[in-house]
């Protein structure tokens, strides 16, 4: 549950300036996809976006932090992030977790997060500003609804929210990772009810 | 739990080449730890192993090949891989995660894991040897010892093992590659805790 994160839209650039920055961020997504993080340059994104290089340096400092942006704004949709409550726990999570599972399984939305991936594994730097930017607010939305389960009786109320959120996706990315497994509905399915067995309140 | 998996012995290479192999694994592993994997290179590992290029080049085809290797052989000590199998799963698991989750603290072992991880997750071929030549052993002994608590009524009958291990690991690996929460023996027991409760006999 990547896409449906919001962040606040910038104070006013220029409209042109805000359609040769999307371009940027169009060129850079698309690229990773086509050809690797790696074989990505600079040079390539400013081509496909159709602007200068230095139209690029202004913005960001590296390939690494347009890229990065690039996946943040896969995110980026105005609306506020926010997990269904429909009261039933359960049959949220699993809408939840099967459009999450589908977005791995869909090749245009996972080449991109597998390079951001190895860069945030293998720079803690990286690693900081994503759990800052990314990670923590999903987390915390996401625990919203998990509170709300606490307080309908649906959740131990001295669940660890943490915890239950590595047991519930940490699996997923873990075979999405490796290719170790089938990303398919039921996958997130058994998931979900692993994770609430796990979690259930004291009988 | 990489330490401790066993492959047979290779068949009686001249004891001289042996000891070069081994030099050879030895630099490629320390130099990927001091260095990271982008900055070790073929001459760097031959330097510090005191062999020539050529003679890297005779046994692997790549850097990737050498440093895959190296940290295979982390875990090829001559035994058997088996897990513990006192009768009791949750202490038997204790045990386990404990020294996994240390082993994934201690940054002379982690950081050979971390390069390899990034070569994994960024290439299909690779994961795909990975599974065959370091998961999916290693994973076949954990799968044994579950097996048995399932005999012995400690754990549900139909559980799917696959499931089950990526509960118990998926949360750690994810915690370790993402540096997002402390890794502790509570947080291992927490883990084992979890994953019985999830996967429990029906009472």
């Amino acid at each position: 549950m990547l896409r449906g994160v919001s962040s606040p839209r910038k104070p006013n650039p220029a409209r042109r300036s805000e359609r040769s920055r999307q371009a940027v961020l169009d060129a850079a997504r698309r690229l990773v996809s086509e050809l690797g993080y790696d074989k990505v340059s600079i040079e390539a994104i400013a081509a496909r976006a159709g602007v200068g290089k230095q139209t690029i340096y202004r913005w960001w400092p590296s390939k690494g932090a347009v890229i990065f942006d690039s996946i943040l704004a896969l995110s980026a949709d105005g609306e506020s992030i926010r997990l269904p409550d429909t009261g039933d726990l359960e049959a949220d999570l699993k809408t939840v977790m099967r459009a999450t599972v589908a977005e791995f399984a869909d090749p245009a939305f996972e080449a991109p997060v597998r390079a951001l991936t190895l860069q945030v594994v293998g720079d803690p730097g990286l690693a900081a500003l994503y759990r800052e930017k990314l990670s923590g607010p999903v987390d915390e939305a996401k625990k919203e609804r998990l509170r709300s389960a606490q307080r309908a009786g649906q959740l131990a109320a001295d669940a660890d929210l943490d915890l239950v959120l590595e047991v519930l996706y940490a699996p997923l990315y873990q075979r999405w990772q490796l290719r170790s497994g089938a990303l398919t509905p039921e996958y997130a399915d058994r998931l979900v009810e692993i994770t609430l067995r796990a979690f259930a309140p004291c009988a």
